[in-house]
C-alpha cells in the first residue's frame, strides 16, 4: 500500500500537498504515483480505491488483461449527466448499459433477477464483467449482481454520489432489501477496484450532498479527529464543495474505510465501528418507512442519540459531546422527527440485523478519533437518550 | 482428515468391513472414529461429510455451540416422509419447518424471495441457522437462502435424493435458475457439514433412484475403477438397494467429490472432471426444457456422447468406451431422445454456462478412472459424437 499522504497531514498541509501536485499535473502526464489511492486487502480479495478528479478515465487499468463482455449498471438520470465519462473511459472496449430504475423501492431481489436475465441473453459467461456506475442502490445491487451472477463474477465500483464515495461502494458490501427489512439479502463480494471520482459529485442535489457528509462526519468520530476539526471548522468550504476540502475528505473516508475493512472483512469485530450512529439510525428509518429520512439523515439523527447515551454513562467527556452535537447542528437541519415515538424507536433496535440473539451492541464514542463497542446498556439510558436525540431534532 | 477407510478397499473387503463395524455397533455405541466420514477443506470453510445409515440422528453434533433460531427448508412430501426423524435429532432443541414447493420451476428468486422474508418475519439474525432437508432443488436453493441471508449464515445439509446425496449437497454450490437458464444465478457457499443417511433412500422413486446412480458412474470413470467396476458387476444388487453396495456406493462417490472440492473450491482447473457427461447433458435437458429428462438421465446421455468423442479423437481404448457404453446401457434405459436434431444441441453447447468466450471445454475419457480437459475438439468430431449417442438413445 502506498502511504496516503495527504490524508495523514493537517487540512493545511494536505491542501498545500494537493496544490503541488495539481501544478505537477499540468507540467506532466499524470502517474499512478502521484494519485492518492488506497488499498484494500480481504481474505476473499486486495484491491485498490483511487480517490481523485477524474478516476473514472483510468478505468482501463483496472480491466482484468483478459475478459468477456463488460455491464456498465447504472440508472438514467446518471447515465444522461455522466455516462460520457465511461463511454470515453471505455473507448475501444464494446459494453453494453443496463439501465436500472433507482429508489430504494426498487432495490429487490426482483429486479437483480431481470438484470441478470438480461446479461445471460446478451451472452454475459464468467469471463464477463460488471461495472455499476451510480449511487448507493446501483453500487449495492449491482455489486450483488456481479455476487450472484453464474456463482461470481468480477464488479469494478464507480460510486456517483458522496455517501457512495466514502461509505457503499467500498468494502464488498452487497445486495438488497426485503419487505421486512433494509439489505437483509446480499453477498460479501469485493470489486476488482472502485474509483472515486469527485468530478461527477458536482451534479449532485444538495441535500444529498448533505446526506453524504455525515457519513463523512462519522469517520471522523469514530477514527479520525483530523477529519472531525476539518469539518468542524470548513463548514463553509464544505458546503460550498470547494475542491480541495472534498478531495481531502473523500480520500480521508476512503483511507478509514479500506483500512477498517482489510482488518475485518465479514465485520466480526472492528468493522462494527463503521456503524457509529446506525443502530438508531436504521430504527428511525425503518419507523419512517424509509420515506421521510436519507439513509445518512437518519445516521446524523443516530449519532445524536448515541452521543447522548455515551454521555449520560460518562464514556466521555462533555466537550466531545457538544463537539460531535454542534457539528450535526452545523450541517443540518434533518427533516424533522416530530410525531416519532421514542418508545416504537427502542422497539425497533432489537429488530436491527446487527441485533444478534436480542442483544444490542452500540457504538459509542470515547472521544473524538475514538469509539467503543458496548452491549451492557441499560435500557433506561437507551430511551432517554433517543428522547434527547428527538428533542433536538423536532 | 480421516482416512476414508472403506473407500479405497475393494467392494468385497469394504462389505467385510461394514460388517465388521456393523457387528461393532450392536456390541457399544458407536462413536464418532467408527463412521465413514470424509473432511472437505477449501478455503471458504473446512467441514465433514458424514456417510452412514442413521446419520441424520447425529444432527445435534454439528450444530455450533451458540446459535440462534434454526430453520428447515424442506418439502412437504419428504417432509412427511422422513421429518420425523430431524424432529426426533433436535428434540430439545425448537426449530421453525420452511416449505418450499419442489420441482425445478421452483428453484427461482422469488421462492428464494419468499423463504427469506418468513425467515424475517420468525425473527431470524446472524446466529440463525438453516438445515436444508430434501433433494438437489432443496439443497441447492437452501443453500443459496443461507448464502444471502444478512449475506451469509450457516447452513447443514441433508440430502435425501441419492443424486443430492453423491452429488448436489457436497461442494458449496448453491444458487436457482433463471428463465435463460438452469443455475445461473448463486454463490459457492459451504456447509457447517453433509449428513449423507442411506435410510431415506427406500422411499425414493426408482427413476430417481436410477437418475442418481448415473452420477456415481460418472465418479466412477472420473476417478474410481474400483467404483466402476462394482457398478458394472453388481447391477442387480445395486438395482435392489442393498445396503452394503449402496453405502459403498455413495461413501466413493462423497469421497471422491470430497477430494476433488478440497482440491479445487471455485472450479477453475480440477473440479471441472466432475462435469464429465455435463456439458452434453446440459445442453439434452435446455433443449427438452427440461421436462423430458431427469439431470441424472441427460447426463448419461451425455457420458455416452463424450465417451463416443474420447473415443472418435484416439483418446481412449476401444475396450473401456464399449465398457463404458455397456453399464449406461444396464442401468437404462432412459427416456427417448427420438425427435430432437444434433444440430440444435451442439447450438446450445455455445451457451453453456462453462463455455467462455465461445470455447468448450470437455471433460473426456482417457481411460476408466481418469479423464481429461479438452478445449480443442473439431466442432465436426463433436456432432459425430452427439449423433451416436442420439442413434443410441432413441
Amino acid at each position: 500500500m502506498r502511504a496516503p499522504l495527504i490524508a495523514v497531514l493537517p487540512l493545511r498541509n494536505a491542501i498545500a500537498d494537493r496544490n503541488r501536485k495539481e501544478a505537477l499535473r499540468q507540467q506532466r502526464h499524470a502517474t499512478i504515483e502521484e494519485m492518492p489511492q488506497f488499498s484494500v486487502a480481504t481474505p476473499q480479495r486486495g484491491y485498490t480505491a483511487v480517490v481523485e478528479r477524474g478516476a473514472i478515465a483510468r478505468l482501463p487499468e483496472f480491466l482484468p488483461s483478459k475478459h468477456g463482455r463488460v455491464f456498465v449498471v447504472t440508472e438514467q438520470g446518471v447515465w444522461n449527466l455522466h455516462g460520457a465519462r465511461v463511454t470515453a473511459a471505455l473507448r475501444t472496449t464494446p459494453f453494453d448499459t443496463l439501465f436500472f430504475a433507482g429508489g430504494e423501492g426498487n432495490k429487490r431481489m426482483a429486479h437483480v433477477e431481470q438484470l441478470a436475465e438480461q446479461m445471460a441473453e446478451r451472452g454475459a459467461d464468467r469471463s464477463s464483467l460488471v461495472i455499476a456506475f451510480g449511487g448507493g442502490i446501483v453500487t449495492d445491487l449491482g455489486g450483488f449482481l456481479a455476487a450472484i451472477y453464474m456463482r461470481g463474477i468480477p464488479v469494478i465500483q464507480i460510486p456517483t454520489t458522496l455517501l457512495a464515495q466514502v461509505d457503499a461502494a467500498l468494502g464488498g458490501k452487497t445486495g438488497g432489501n426485503l419487505t421486512a427489512g433494509k439489505n437483509l439479502i446480499g453477498s460479501f463480494h469485493q470489486p476488482l477496484a472502485v474509483l472515486v471520482d469527485s468530478d461527477v459529485l458536482s451534479t449532485l442535489p444538495e441535500n444529498e450532498y448533505r446526506a453524504g457528509l455525515y457519513e463523512v462526519i462519522k469517520h471522523g468520530v469514530i477514527k479520525s479527529e483530523p477529519l472531525f476539526r476539518a469539518m468542524e471548522s470548513r463548514r463553509d468550504a464544505v458546503l460550498a464543495q470547494e475542491p480541495a476540502i472534498v478531495e481531502y475528505m473523500v480520500a480521508e473516508s476512503v483511507r478509514i474505510k479500506a483500512e477498517v475493512v482489510s482488518a475485518d472483512e465479514r465485520e466480526s469485530g472492528l468493522r462494527r465501528i463503521l456503524n457509529f450512529g446506525h443502530t438508531f439510525g436504521h430504527a428511525l428509518e425503518a419507523e419512517t418507512k424509509y420515506t421521510r429520512f436519507l439513509h445518512g439523515e437518519a445516521v446524523s439523527w443516530g449519532m445524536r442519540a448515541a452521543t447522548h447515551l455515551a454521555l449520560s454513562i460518562g464514556m466521555m467527556p462533555a466537550e466531545d459531546a457538544r463537539a460531535i452535537v454542534s457539528v450535526l447542528d452545523a450541517y443540518g437541519p434533518i427533516p424533522s422527527v416530530a410525531g416519532i415515538s421514542a418508545e416504537a424507536l427502542q422497539a425497533r433496535l432489537l429488530k436491527d440485523k446487527k441485533t444478534v440473539q436480542s442483544r444490542i451492541h452500540f457504538v459509542l464514542p470515547v472521544r473524538i478519533g475514538e469509539v467503543e463497542i458496548r452491549a451492557d446498556i441499560a435500557e433506561s439510558d437507551v430511551r432517554t437518550a433517543i428522547e434527547r436525540a428527538l428533542v433536538e431534532c423536532s
